[in-house]
């Protein structure tokens, strides 16, 4: 298959991933990070997933303190292809400004530019099927939709906010109109969605006109929009203008409002897909819940009748012996030992360093 | 109270300590490491006890490659007060070579020698307790007895052999006569013997004169004897005539056809004790069953909602979360986790290392 014409693929490369430590840290977040054994990093994969649609038209968008190791695991990325953000003001202000620099490429070329949003910490191991979705979404967006691809729910998770899907869009094969964004509902409530259908996860990714998308925004916050403009105009100023950017996610600055309008389309993603919100969910990525799994050198992992997830992340042996569903995160600075089920309290454990003045573990 | 006239510590400092890996090395045993957070290791307490009894009469016998580490962690021991074995050939080789050694000095100084041999690597908190015991242990040992201390049960154990206790001694406060040595018996015979009464855990300790101990280990071994007054007689020797001692515990070669022959007195002692043999004692040494205890810096264990032992032995910082009677062990070159109740089974680690021909974490 050719690559999409027009197509630019915008990597918004951010995230603490706290639920991640010790492996993730506020340094070196989980995107810079091989999460699945495969040899390449999170960040890697993505690009290498884009690159048959996008060819090098990819954007990255990420915090200052992190460019240098983007580009040294992206090594072809251009002088242009990274947009570096002073802090973290959330994902309308990332997408935003690169869908701002886009729609300048596209005023000068003339060409008919489409953004695909896609962030650079998703596990997607079907590159071709996500190809296929994202193509229809492309296509879709090419009609002045913001699309959005709704994940098909594994389970009926609480993690997640919900796409509810409404017609199908006349002449597309699988692209619907969006009813409405619900907000992460309780496993009640989500397991009503999966028994009912047409409800898909919003996994956040995101295709559209960058025009379509700055003046949905511009409905809701005009000023926001020209800020994004003028840094475009000028990335050198986005030091001092950056600031005024609100801190709000996407999904409620553009999507929310945008659905209630009637252009919001999805296209049901039919890959699967997973964020690694914690180490439950890598270790369900990994392997199956009767196994020990091990995320690294296997020869460092020593022991018996244990089932659960091993990091040996320095160079030392680790043995663990008669435990089940343990997560054992081995790192040369510091060592985590916890069950699948308690791997939302990890954040705890990042919180509790900052609060003792241990920020360098975090 | 005065030390002991005539009062000789023998201090047999050897042993793997194969179920305390990776805290105990074959190169680093247990009796060198401080594992009560006391901040004396269990050689140092052991040679803090004997003190008041002993003075400076000491004799240290462990293996050529730890003769270094005792004397930096005992500085005051002179050059003679350690005898360096050239292999590990068991307790009586041990014990013998060192009584052969005092027979000799009683025969040149015409003194009256006792010696008391106890393992550098058990733990008994109350020094002053022990030390009563030891007194009148001496005395008994007098009268050419060769005297065992019998611990106080505290728990059906299958893991030590027990001392039947006999009829009192005449003229002796505590001391009996042991009727016989019973060898490891399963917890239901252990059971019994709690019921019974009149049993005592045999930690190998014994009390008595050195030419009384060589005469018992005579009528079993005369030429084991011989080496061992040859290896006296000239200790520079001892490479060349090591390997000729056979490999026995003193329990075998003398206390049981002793205690057969009526030569064997008992002091019960009046003192908590523990060889710490797993980590499981060692977690029940150092708390209650309720509690996360830690061995070492425990502003360096974080974590919420865990029971067990935490030793936090490198520079890193530990997180636990939601674990029961969990077993970490952080050393800078080998990991292990597991529970209290697979604490015998980490035997099998090392040698697993060693199949896999990593000793040198062994």
């Amino acid at each position: 298959m050719p690559a999409v014409d027009g197509f630019w693929a915008v990597v918004p490369a951010g995230g603490a991933g706290t639920r991640l430590w010790p492996l993730s840290r506020s340094g070196s977040p989980k995107f810079l990070h091989d999460l699945t054994g495969s040899g390449r990093t999170l960040l890697q994969q993505t690009a290498d997933r884009l690159a048959p649609l996008a060819e090098d038209r990819i954007l990255v968008v990420t915090g200052q303190r992190h460019e240098a190791a983007v580009r040294a695991q992206l090594p072809s990325l251009g002088a242009d292809a990274v947009i570096a953000e002073p802090s973290a003001r959330d994902s309308m202000a990332a997408i935003g400004v690169a869908a701002a620099v886009l729609e300048r490429r596209a005023d000068a070329s003339g060409e008919d530019l489409v953004l695909g949003s896609f962030a650079a910490d998703h596990v997607i191991p079907d590159a071709d099927a996500f190809g296929d979705t994202v193509r229809e979404a492309v296509a879709a967006a090419r009609e002045d939709y913001l699309v959005t691809i709704g994940i098909e729910p594994a389970f009926p998770s609480s993690a997640f906010g919900y796409i509810h899907q409404g017609d199908p869009l006349p002449g597309h094969a699988r692209a619907c109109r969006v009813q409405e964004f619900v907000e992460k509902p309780s496993v009640a409530v989500a397991e009503g969605y999966l028994a009912a259908g047409g409800y898909r996860w919003n996994a956040g990714m995101f295709v559209v006109r960058p025009r379509v998308l700055l003046e949905l925004l511009a409905t809701q916050d005009r000023a926001f929009v020209d800020t994004l403009r003028t840094i475009a105009a000028d990335t050198s100023r986005i030091d001092e203008l950056w600031e005024q950017c609100p801190k709000i996610p996407i999904d409620h600055a553009v999507a929310e409002p945008a659905a209630a309008a009637g252009r919001v389309a999805t296209v049901p993603g039919g890959f699967g897909w997973d964020d690694i919100g914690d180490f439950d969910s890598l270790a369900g990525l990994l392997g199956d819940r009767s196994e020990r799994v091990v995320l690294g050198d296997p020869s460092r992992v020593l022991g018996s009748d244990t089932t659960g997830l091993v990091v040996p992340g320095s160079d030392r042996v680790v043995a663990v012996i008669g435990l089940d569903d343990v997560v054992v995160v081995d790192t040369p600075d510091a060592l985590l030992v916890t069950t699948r089920e308690r791997a939302q309290d990890v954040k705890g454990i990042v919180a509790a360093l900052k609060g003792s003045g241990r920020d360098q573990l975090t």
